[in-house]
């Protein structure tokens, strides 16, 4: 829709570069805005400006944080000797919410992928190394997406954590709780076989 | 999802409280702003800003504008002795979206409703009764939604108009193009019959 305002179709504009927002949805976001008191559009400009004027990374694996180390990785109760490799700070958040796991983080920001000209270079790995050569981390648990990529930097990485001493391992794959066989895809099935579990008989 | 950040957690909240953004969206948002360069986040919080601190409404009509007076009602092609009546500036860009209209409008930035305590006096109406009121007028065509206070509005604003001398008339209400019969609610359906149109035999 042309609004025939200038600045009204730069708003737009500028939203629908967002991911997941059409122009449909930036129009209404925009409609949105005008129809409220210009206070609360600035207060929303503010806050995203403050995010990432103000975001820090902690120091010691790379998630966002408000200080320079995160508070997970503060915490004493938290198994500061079980490291848990991720892509990116989504994957943080998303294991987090899970209530699962109880060590702490290395956030690579990003995985190694030639035809997107991302390197080992351009990772969080030296930094990985330190943390692994102290002597005081146990296990490393990967959980980085079973693509080509997701593959080729966790066996990158498991070369150069094996000689450390430090055992390693990678999330489960196989087939989603409450997923039907039929629609697994064969590569998941396949391996969900290779990689099957001893089943549990005196299940709690 | 917890970020454990302050800051990450503000910006969210901020996000979910624009129509038609959970806070997974909201999250992805936050995450993407994270991700691109600073400048692009500074970028668009400021086109937001901008826009709610710079945008006028047309001193005529009401519509959003760069100008005091809109390009609508400054154009020499459109009818300025048509008015169409509406409830929102969306309306607006909605019918010139059509193509289908060439006089010009006027906001009246809402429709009366007793239950959200709109009333007359807060509505583009005295204006729009100086604008009648000129004698240049010669119709008006009321765009407003057929709901029990969109039809409140259009009768409140019909005893107004009528003294004046204006042609009123409201958009035609009907059966949706390309919409089934057996779809359409009663009301729709009993009021198209009522209100039945001549068919003309003799199509262009």
């Amino acid at each position: 829709m042309s609004s025939k305002s200038k600045l009204f179709d730069d708003a737009v504009r500028s939203l629908t570069s967002l991911p997941g927002i059409g122009k449909r949805s930036a129009t209404r976001l925009v409609l949105h805005f005008l129809s409220r008191p210009k206070e609360e559009a600035v207060e929303f400009a503010e806050a995203i400006e403050t995010l990432v004027k103000n975001i820090k990374y902690c120091q010691k694996c790379h998630s966002i944080s408000d200080e320079e180390v995160c508070s997970i990785c503060l915490s004493k109760r938290r198994d500061q000797g079980f490291i848990c490799i991720v892509e990116s700070v989504r994957d943080v958040m998303a294991i987090e919410e899970t209530g699962q796991f109880q060590g702490v983080y290395h956030v690579l920001g990003g995985i190694i992928s030639p035809i997107e000209g991302v390197g080992p270079e351009n990772l969080n790995i030296d930094t990985l190394k330190e943390r692994l050569s102290t002597g005081r981390i146990k296990e490393v648990v990967m959980a980085i997406s079973p693509t080509i990529e997701g593959e080729t930097t966790i066996y990158y990485l498991s070369q150069i954590i094996a000689p450390l001493g430090v055992s390693i391992s990678t999330i489960s794959r196989g087939v989603s709780f409450g997923g039907e066989l039929e629609y697994t895809d064969e590569v998941t099935l396949g391996r969900s076989i290779l990689a099957r579990l001893p089943y549990n008989t005196n299940k709690e």
